[in-house]
Formats: structure tokens, sequence, C-alpha cells
């Protein structure tokens, strides 16, 4: 039942892989995506997997549960995902006291970089890192609910995510 | 991710009470309640809680996942249920190799009892115990997501259920 504030990035060029971890796959699809509910689940490369409901409609404060369940039965829920299943790999970066979750996106999100970091209230002010680019915080076309569900072929943006550098 | 086939009646009279074991108290609430899925959370007397997603449209056979959690959590849950959290009492009894499960409702519901008998296969014809009454196998009205999501307040049916005998 933890609450969820986060911000959300862009990510320029490639020098945050000089930082980063080894990385984790993940594949995640949503058994219910609602305007103010969803239910996703989500294999990790490692074997963990879980499942996941958000309650309430703000980007910036939601009710989170989350449970740990078997990766044979999460990978048989993923069958009835609506959407897009997404697939991503997942690094985390530490910096000046926070740590930042970046997604590398593949299939047909494939060029698409995004950064989160996790705030403990709204009022805290992350150091942004130099490869972070434009917050998008709050822009649904980022939400990887509205990825899976939308119905485009070619990305969830309308602007070029130049990945040089 | 179990296949669930089961046959629905109504109970007539009290005579189920003296071969029925001492019964569990149940509160639950649907997360989610869309016609082709539903998220329900559970909390049962004895300390248990469990999450369960059930796929599928037919009432008879459909893929259904469960999963124990905490208490706590469930009840916290229950705040953002959807419509109604039914309250019943669920009781167990053996009869000729078949386990019927009897729910007797409280809350708004007071005074409805229902019977229903699991199955291993659409084929399997259990003995019907004479304290069974009409089959309402697939009837909505008798659905736990419909009954909580219906916005009557005296009750899901539109005929008397005889308590008595």
């Amino acid at each position: 039942m933890a609450k969820e504030i986060e911000r959300k990035f862009l990510v320029s060029g490639k020098r945050w892989r000089h930082v980063a971890d080894a990385g984790v796959t993940i594949r995640q699809g949503y058994l219910v995506a609602m305007d103010d509910r969803s239910l996703r689940v989500r294999t990790y490369g490692d074997g963990r997997s879980c499942l996941t409901l958000k309650i309430g409609k703000t980007a910036l404060s939601r009710d989170e549960y989350e449970f740990d369940i078997d990766i044979g039965v999460a990978t048989d829920m993923l069958r009835h995902a609506v959407g897009t299943v997404l697939e991503k790999v997942r690094y985390e970066v530490e910096h000046e006291g926070f740590t930042w979750e970046i997604d590398e996106y593949g299939g047909r999100y494939s060029g698409l970089v995004i950064a989160e970091v996790e705030l403990d209230s709204e009022a805290d002010l992350p150091e942004i890192p130099d490869w972070v680019g434009r917050e998008v915080t709050g822009d649904d076309r980022y939400s990887n609910q509205v990825m899976a569900l939308s119905a485009a072929t070619t990305g969830p943006v309308d602007e070029p995510h130049p990945q040089s550098g």
C-alpha cells in the first residue's frame, strides 16, 4: 500500500551506460488498464515476477500494491495482456543520493530510453544527471499503460530521441 | 491457472445446517469488475486473505489465478472496492462424493442462501441434496460480481427465497 511519487525524463545520448549497473530484462503486460486502476504482470530476467495493482488517477501519487508471484504463473498471465507486452532492460544508476531507473525499450519501442527517479516526498529536489533530458512527468505518452494500449506501431512519441553521444 | 467449473443453486429451508461445518465469515470486494475479467479481494474470518483474478466470459469455464496475501493489505484494498463489499458465511457440506459450498449472505443480501458444487468436468453429474432448490447456474443475478455492483438495495432477485423448514 505504498504511495508512489516519481519524476520521469527522456534520456539523451549514451553516457549513462558508463555509470549504470548490468541491467535486467523485463517483460510486462496489463491485465487491466482503466482510467483509475491498472493490474500489471511483470517477469524479470533474473527469475522474479510480480503482480502490481495501482489505484488512483494522479501520476505523482497513487496507491500501489505489489505481490511476488511464480514466474510460470506470470508468464501464463501475459497471454491475457491487453495491448502490447512491453519489453525493456532496466538499469540503475546511483546519483547524488538518489537511485535512477533507466528503461531502455525493445520491440516496437526500440530506441526509446526513459529515466525515472523515485522521491520520498513531492518536495524532494534530486540533482539531475547531465545525461538526463527533457522532463516528461505526467506526459501520458510515456506512461507504460498508454504505450501498451497504443495502436501505433512506430512508438509513443511525435519527436526524435537522439541516442548518439 | 485453474479452470473453474461449477453449478449454482438456490437453497431451500434450513435442513442443510444439520450437515454443514462451522462455517467461516467472508468479506469480499471487486477491485476490477469488467465483462471479461475481474479482480476480487477476499478476507476470511480465520485470518486468511486472497486476491483472485478471473479471466474469461463463460460462467462454466474460465481462467482463474489466486494468490494468498496479507490480511492487513487485503483489508486496505477493500477500501478501493467498486460497489458493495459482500458479506457472507461460507459452509461446506460433503454429499455423495462432492463438496458443496453454501454461502449465507449478510448485509444488504441478508436472507439469500446459495449452494455451489465444483466439478472436475462439465460431464460430472453430482447427486443433488434435498435441501437444494432451483438451479441458477449462469443466472447473472446471482453472480457475486453483479451483486456487488448492483444499485439495488433490496437484493439481487425478483422472487422470494423461503428460508423456513
